[in-house]
């Protein structure tokens, strides 16, 4: 298996570097790309990393371009990693013919029905193949990682936490589809990627995993009360339901007037990645 | 002369709200779109407004969405203003051929040659138009008002401040082209424009313009020192010379190892909002 990267561009900001990069994915048989933010000073001190995962139709270039994070991550002393939403360039029957399942939508799982179980293995792809990836070629913490993610990807990042305990050390996510068992978009992308409901479903859906057993730390979630997305795809009620059966502790937070768009995590991704850096730093940082 | 604007889109941010709008313009004789942020709480106190320019081939959105600002924006109690970089539209001849001149390249003058000269007043709008019909429409100060802009726009920020300095009260700019007459990118834009080398270029030319009277404020410039497009078509050091030789106390900062792209902008945005903020606000308020 070859581990060799390609820099795509690679810009000084803050005092750090922005890259973009890619390479040939063991998980998904495909180039996937993806960007690192390592802030200045961090050769020496080696940053613990967050993975920020992206919602639906998005990029690895958009959360870095649009969410305003490089400048708190070089406040926390934490790495930013971000990876693209789906393997791309495939040309698999129906990959490109919705922006909700396929191409752009890849929804962190692990498929298991054809034509995607051979290529759409994000959920290995974000737990396994990239941290080790990023910790082989860049100065990150191997021992401590966060994860973060919006939308389809706050599911995401909620369900490789709840999933890996032991390999993610903070956990948050920002308007994300709570129980995609239960809405139109998870059950559209369940059905092709895993097959009619079963009990499958239940291993990559937020509010079943935490309802199971809860992460070891406190969750923090963001949420806008006028998301145009939250009553017929978000549900935070049901992850609030399941972290008071399980005793998840969880940090759910409703803004008012705040919708779903890269404007509401730009306001709120200052909360989060301090959230990230108590958890990852411990309390011998003054953050 | 109609002076309503049609509300695009309106997203809460940082407590305040982003807004897109479009309005008829009477300086282009099209629709023009522009983007204001009034930060929270600004109802009551009408915070002044920087206007921000964006370079070749940019939107009214670019700034707002990858600049990282609006964080900066509301610490610092300031509104933010950004517009499109042309007319759209007109599919007037060679307007849409080439990416530096024509649409998404309207250099903030007012053209003087046809077929541009009854379209391509971008000079006036941004210096007359756009602030009036802001401060009609959003709670922003009138009184007082601050300019900054990028590449292409550096040198409109610059420009429109010298040659208006009763209007603008601060002024700054990131990798400005400084010297436009002397350089291709400049050279191209004013024979479109203005026709054949005159002294009219020299009234849109801010190395040109300082020379021949300052500004009365301190100008800042960030310029990193591996920008791609420092040698060819920046000119820094005609900016200092000319600074020199009219006295306008200028602060032109060197960055080492940062290049012309939006990462170059986001790591450098806080300091010319700061730059603005104690210029607009007065040694009175504290920021």
């Amino acid at each position: 298996m070859s581990t060799a990267i390609e820099t795509l561009q690679e810009h000084r900001a803050f005092g750090g570097v922005m890259g973009f990069y890619a390479h040939s994915s063991s998980s998904t048989g495909t180039t996937m790309r993806f960007g690192v933010f390592v802030p200045g000073g961090a050769a020496s001190s080696r940053p613990p990393a967050v993975y920020f995962l992206a919602g639906l139709a998005c990029t690895e270039e958009t959360f870095f371009i649009k969410a305003g994070a490089l400048a708190y991550a070089t406040e926390f002393g934490l790495a930013l990693v971000a990876c693209d939403t789906s393997p791309r360039g495939l040309d698999l029957p129906g990959e490109t013919e919705s922006w909700d399942v396929g191409a752009g939508a890849g929804f962190y799982l692990d498929a298991t029905v054809e034509p995607w179980s051979a290529h759409y293995r994000m959920g290995s792809y974000v737990n396994d193949e990239l941290p080790a990836l990023v910790e082989q070629h860049f100065p990150v913490a191997g021992a401590r990682r966060g994860i973060t993610g919006h939308s389809m990807a706050g599911n995401g990042a909620l369900v490789i936490a709840l999933r890996n305990p032991d390999r993610w050390h903070s956990v948050s996510a920002i308007a994300p589809i709570c129980n995609p068992s239960e809405v139109p978009w998870g059950q559209k992308a369940f059905s092709n990627y895993l097959g009619p409901r079963s009990a499958a479903w239940k291993d990559w859906d937020a509010s079943e995993l935490m309802r199971r057993r809860p992460h070891p730390t406190t969750i923090l979630v963001d949420q806008g009360t006028t998301d145009q997305f939250l009553d017929t795809q978000l549900r935070p009620e049901a992850l609030e339901a399941a972290a008071a059966a399980s005793g998840q502790a969880l940090r759910l937070n409703r803004h008012d007037n705040y919708d779903h768009s890269y404007w509401f995590i730009q306001t709120v991704i200052h909360g989060h990645l301090s959230h990230h850096a108590r958890a990852l730093h411990g309390p011998g940082r003054r953050n």
